[in-house]
């Protein structure tokens, strides 16, 4: 049932990072610099419509084909409300920058529906409406953007369906550094030069590395997530998408950053330092390094955003 | 340097269960109930010599071929000690097993010969030497019996080599269920029969329980390891060399177990009650499990074992 005194709700979600290295398709984190705002306006004549996008880039106005009206869609569906909204997207993150910009745009839309609810629907049930979002933007339920968008702080996905558990992990008191490179990935052709397998001596490493960085969470343990926070499986696939990939990473650890990984499916990366100062030393040596490759880099600093998405 | 007062020294170290179901050979905990003794007696003669082992199967006598005196040899070369010594092995821990029995031998070596020094090493160095021991035994540098046998609770190695790092793991207050069948199987042998390549699919699940069972370690959150110690990829392979595994499983389970999954490469395995009321159901239930296939099987019911290996 809706509430009946509210006609129009604004909900923000913050640009995520998924992945983090060691937690392919199951980590991911939520950032405070940007994000995307939704606004749902009721309406009565049972349609969801796209009003508006306000978007540098193009984005589809289909309902079906947008990840925001698509998973307010499948919410609605699911929990039969029938009496349809107009849509209006205020996109805050580059698409295809690799910040998760689908997937705030789907929690958004999620997060202002459910404050439309008299009784509102869990987090997990929100990741899951959320997901259909990501569906049919990159093809498969990988809830690692949308699991830290819609929860905040690091989150692990246990399980991403039937039903959705996610874990929220403690996290230390980071700053967190993302440069977007103007280069175009698609996480669809991220996703396809990938192997199918893994070898087994690798799966043992990285699942060595995996439980460490865990471990260095919750024992808010820097030096240890130092150590283990490594990819030994994704990025030597993924790195040839970026062009200086490497010699930028090589410049964030050499300027103090703790570790820099791919974010998501990349262009992006994203670096960790333990202060502002070491961060902005970070940014710089990344952005001059991405600069001789004659590669314009965008950049962001960000503390891990402990709330997630919020009406407002 | 040696100790000039100390002329014998005998050491304990505990049966150990490696993988835990998620963390296939970097994980093992310490098991109370039984374990092996090594006695080191100084000789002058620079000999490393095995004098006598206490054991109901034959076990090799020549220093090159015992885990004990190898993993011995390797330490007292890299610390340039000559005098020899004389060694009596009193196993405790059945071989092939899969409760760790040649990495106990190997580790209550190091952990007594440590005891003669003047300035004795680090725990992390005790595994470096005891790993050559597991080395002839398995094959394989693998640390996830020796390290739990040295440093005792649930451990997690993050590097087997250059240099070995081991964390401990918090554990909760459980009781471990051990159910060795009467049934042969060479850690070698298992480890054969598994495929060299993991799958993308399966390794991303995988990993996703893995960080949740670290998780629920660190969160005492027993519901959770009990949704997340679940094996995947290794189970599946190796359950075909014990006859009757998931009749056992299942009934182990079914008793009120939180998981059951093989220790180490089998043919034991190892299941998890919140209390030792419940470790009997279950014991007594995988125990009838295994007499319907005509199997004979001994066990134990056993805390885990926070200390580790130590001097008598």
């Amino acid at each position: 049932m809706l509430k009946t005194n509210i006609k129009t709700v604004t909900a923000f979600a913050p640009a995520t990072s998924a992945n983090l290295g060691v937690g392919f398709d199951i980590m991911g984190l939520a950032l405070d610099a940007v994000g995307d705002k939704v606004t749902l306006t009721r309406r009565d004549d049972g349609q969801i419509v796209i009003d508006k996008i306000n978007s540098p880039t193009g984005l589809p106005l289909e309902p079906n084909k947008n990840t925001a009206s698509f998973a307010l869609t499948k919410m609605c569906e699911s929990l039969n409300i029938t009496c349809g909204f107009s849509i209006q997207i205020d996109k805050g993150i580059a698409m295809g920058s690799g910040m998760g910009g689908s997937a705030a745009s789907a929690a958004a839309a999620v997060v202002a529906m459910n404050a439309f609810l008299e009784t509102p629907v869990s987090k997990e049930k929100l990741v899951e409406y959320a997901l259909y979002g990501e569906e049919i933007a990159s093809g498969g339920k990988h809830a690692d953007n949308v699991a830290p968008c819609i929860f905040g702080g690091i989150t692990l996905i246990r399980s991403s369906q039937d039903p959705v558990e996610v874990i929220n992990l403690p996290h230390p008191d980071l700053e967190c550094v993302i440069i977007h490179p103007h280069l175009q990935v698609e996480t669809k052709s991220a996703r396809g030069i990938l192997k199918p397998e893994v070898s087994m001596k690798l799966y043992i490493e990285q699942s060595a590395q995996l439980a460490a960085t865990i471990a260095s969470l919750y024992r808010n343990d820097i030096e240890l997530l130092r150590r283990s926070m490594q990819d030994l499986i994704i990025e030597p696939q993924r790195a040839q998408l970026v062009t200086g990939y490497f010699d930028v990473k090589k410049a964030a650890l050499n300027a103090g950053a703790i570790t820099a990984t791919l974010s998501g499916s990349g262009p992006s990366l994203i670096a960790f330092a333990t202060n502002k100062d070491e961060a902005l030393k970070v940014r710089d040596a990344m952005v001059n390094a991405f600069s001789t490759h004659n590669i314009e880099a965008d950049s962001w600093i960000s503390p891990i955003n402990p709330n997630g998405a919020y009406c407002l």
